[in-house]
């Protein structure tokens, strides 16, 4: 590791992506259920290359431009999970005419009356069952009729099933917790899907409870993103473990303050991201070995972190363990969010992996 | 603003940006004291430009690649404001090697005992005046004495200054305590100086004492970023007008929610990044308008944000001023973060302006 042209590096352990991801096809197929995993978590066309090895062949993404990025990469089976931006009607139209199948996500009436007779797509109506971030109120049956009539009704739209990110099972900690708070969730979207069209799919499985489940067969289409790579919030959830975590982001020691038994690191706000973990730190410390990284140390943690540079508290008694130009690794809090700061990984031999955010610029 | 091909967007001020720019110029010469700006906050050839026009000459930066970045642009004179990592001695020489002057920080003996004899730079010793961030401590005389002798005997390097960045004038609120604690930790940093060599320099300035302090003239070397935006955070500490924030980050509406008073908008922790105001919010609210953006909408904030969405709070009776497909503005919490995140930025005349995430990638 000592010869890269630049720091932090996120380094890749492509091992325990495919594992992650072969235990997670594994479980769909056992289920009966339909795996469309959400690449915003890692946004690299290679890293979706070993995904479809394993057998995907439909996705789900965050942003138009996101969809356009795996479109270039051959994909042609795309979900874009967040209400439609209107303002963007003719990327949509033209992305519609480069895929066999387009999925967009709505939850208003004025969003479906936009889009349709200008893009060609199926829709899923969204249903918010707890989060309080997006869809439609799990209670507002009428709300969800109305949309589901206007899709019916649509001219270029055609309705697709009713889906949902349960989002407040990150909230939940240990598999009981997620399993009660995300099956509430999913009892909650049946009975709307119940109310509406009984025939019509359901799409769910966020990766807390995509990962705590041991069968998914309520669920036609499971849409969880984190799983490729896991990290310490998933850690503190519940959902994984150590051995799971895929990425580690490593960063060099600048300084040593055994006055208040801290190091200081290159690995800041830029690198991280800002996500923190129950006890308000930026993520637990391992070491970097041959093969990868150990588990957590413990009592070290990225107790700080500013814009470039981070803290780690370190043990009484360890100081004498570090110098400068040491290299420590930090298990992301949220991979997702680390992934996208950095923008670029490095496998554990050394291979460059590419990332949207770079890859597609402006 | 219709027109755009992505959302969001980052919207540039650039009659603010130098506005605020001749500003501080013009506070430095009139102090005696010369003005390094950081440009770890805009990270843009094309506004470094713009500051350049203003009469700087000399700049702060906050990593080995923005130090080849800013030089590929033809910056000649370059302060790298982190300690050193000297896992990097071949990229510093070279950049060594490229400009008239580098100038490089330590706050420990290894860091310049393995630069020594490698790397041909002036160093500073930064000093830790209270932030516990890096820097030796400021009570720590002896310590600093050491790295300054250390530096009187070098063969490649050469003692040019103390250096202290006050971070923790983030924590103050009004421009009196601003000056207390930031007044504090330049007469800590005076008095260390004063202890080890009595006519070296000392560079110091954070935005928040840069700004309030109506004079300078304690200070040689003066290295504030975040003042050519400033932002949301800077407007809390007291250290700006809302006339003075530069960037606004406009994002559309993508769905309704009148059940609780909200707005869901396409703007989350990838484009604001995940800092915070004293009411955990991300931000508030502005409306655009065809010369900039308004002052902040009373009531409205961004109350939560997750990867890509963001919640916009409303006050009550106000949902009907909204629908799918308007936009707001929000002013970025912390606007080097946010221009980070988004990397790239658009003026009110709609020019495309770059940043070194996506101008120097991988």
């Amino acid at each position: 590791m000592k010869n890269n042209s630049q720091w932090p590096v996120l380094l890749l352990d492509e091992t325990r992506v495919r594992k992650n991801v072969r235990r997670m096809v594994a479980k769909a197929k056992a289920s009966g259920c339909h795996l469309r995993p959400h690449f915003k978590t890692h946004q690299s066309t290679q890293i979706g290359e070993w995904l479809r090895q394993e057998g995907v062949t439909s996705i789900t993404v965050s942003s138009i431009r996101m969809a356009e990025y795996f479109a270039d990469a051959g994909w042609t089976d795309i979900l874009i999970a967040i209400p439609a931006n209107i303002l963007l009607v003719d990327a949509m139209k033209e992305l519609s005419h480069r895929l066999d199948r387009l999925i967009l996500l709505a939850d208003h009436p004025d969003t479906l009356k936009a889009l349709d007779g200008k893009v060609k797509a199926d829709v899923v109506i969204e249903v918010d069952t707890g989060s309080q971030r997006t869809g439609v109120p799990f209670e507002n049956i009428e709300g969800a009729k109305k949309l589901y009539q206007q899709l019916e009704d649509a001219i270029s739209l055609s309705f697709t099933g009713f889906y949902s990110h349960a989002g407040h099972t990150y909230k939940s900690r240990g598999s009981e917790a997620v399993l009660e708070t995300g099956g509430l969730a999913l009892q909650r979207i049946t009975d709307l899907r119940d109310a509406v069209d009984s025939s019509a799919d359901i799409y769910f499985g966020d990766t807390p409870f995509a990962s705590c489940a041991t069968t998914l067969d309520k669920v036609n289409v499971m849409t969880p993103g984190n799983f490729v790579f896991y990290d310490a919030m998933q850690l503190e959830i519940g959902s994984c473990g150590v051995e799971d975590v895929a990425v580690c982001l490593v960063s060099p020691v600048i300084s040593l303050h055994p006055e208040r038994n801290e190091l200081a690191i290159h690995g800041g706000g830029v690198h991280l991201a800002k996500d923190t973990l129950d006890d308000n730190s930026f993520g637990p410390i391992v070491t970097i070995e041959s093969e990868g990284w150990s588990d957590p140390l413990p009592g070290y943690k990225v107790r700080t972190i500013s814009q470039e540079h981070g803290i780690v508290s370190v043990p009484d008694g360890e100081m004498n363990k570090w110098k400068v130009g040491d290299v420590v690794g930090i298990l992301p809090v949220h991979s997702c969010m680390t992934a996208e700061a950095m923008a670029a990984y490095r496998t554990l031999n050394n291979q460059h992996v590419g990332h949207f955010k770079k890859e597609k610029p402006a």
